[in-house]
């Protein structure tokens, strides 16, 4: 198998979504791939990968929220010596879980229409997030 | 690496979960693959993929309510103008994600015995629903 | 592609995450892989898989009580007739998802500093868990 390797980088800023489809593309541009896999992977357990639309800037609101108030940060939880957003954090990147296959064909990701792929920063600080990029043809 | 890619489309009726499991089986059977990777990627974000039980009926069903209760309608999203069953279906869709990966060994995929793989409507309204299959071998 | 196909089948003794990174990279070790892709699936519809922190022990505790009150047990389900635990647990598995894909990198996982590969048992009690690995090169 043709394979190419990568790890870039997202500095986030704070608990959001931010969307990484551009630099993916750019990447897999480079790599000459028509057709193959690309496998996203996130190196992270307070941060994660996610595909929804990316045309309305209140859908990553509302997922925000949705998911602020399925984790809520509070006293509840045992694991609580990195901070009360801490174990909140896990929760959700495990929820979403830190990995994504998809096809590439005639050279681009086989992306529906809506679809943009981001990385969700789980935590309230920002962080450099590395995430793995491998693609085989 | 041997490829062969497809994009299968499955009409829904409504908001329900879509056993596809025969229709990639028969078309895996076709690419005559015995060794390999199957990558199946759906291609919107008010649909997904999803592997459960595809013995009992109702499994389906609690799974439908459950998520239902989960990502209720109602006006608390901020997202509303494509109907109140929309933001829900974002959400339905960003939990269960759009993607699976399945090693394929003597020509059948590797499911356990129970596992059949469904498409997972969220929208009320049915829809065509592109679901995009690569096998590498 | 150079492919390896194997099932690891692990002992579960009740609810609860079971770390199981080890016994992979000894797997992957034994390919002697160097680049390629690792899928993991696992052939359960009651038991899934989960990449979270594997350095503090409250975590997974965390993880288990955060889960069990998502999906609790009660009369609320239509599918019971296999105990009280059952449909609770296809829901977990539904939404945790039973397949992982990563990169592999100089003959290593590319996981995280922080990340450990989980098998997560959502019955009450124990029961042999079957586990597909595959990896390509």
């Amino acid at each position: 198998m043709q394979q190419t390797l990568a790890i870039l980088t997202f500095d986030t800023e704070g608990t959001g979504l931010y969307e990484i489809t551009e630099d993916i593309t750019r990447w897999l541009r480079e790599t000459q791939v028509r057709v193959g896999i690309l496998t996203v992977f996130c190196q992270h357990t307070s941060a994660g990968l996610l595909i929804t639309e990316n045309a309305s800037p209140a859908v990553p609101r509302d997922l925000l929220r949705w998911l602020g108030a399925a984790a809520p940060e509070g006293d509840r939880y045992e694991h609580s010596a990195e901070g009360p957003d801490d174990m909140p954090a896990h929760i959700k990147a495990s929820l979403l879980g830190p990995a994504l296959s998809l096809p590439v064909s005639g050279g681009r990701l086989a992306l529906g229409t809506w679809q943009g792929i981001y990385v969700w920063e789980h935590r309230r600080r920002g962080s450099a997030r590395e995430v793995a990029l491998h693609v085989g043809a």
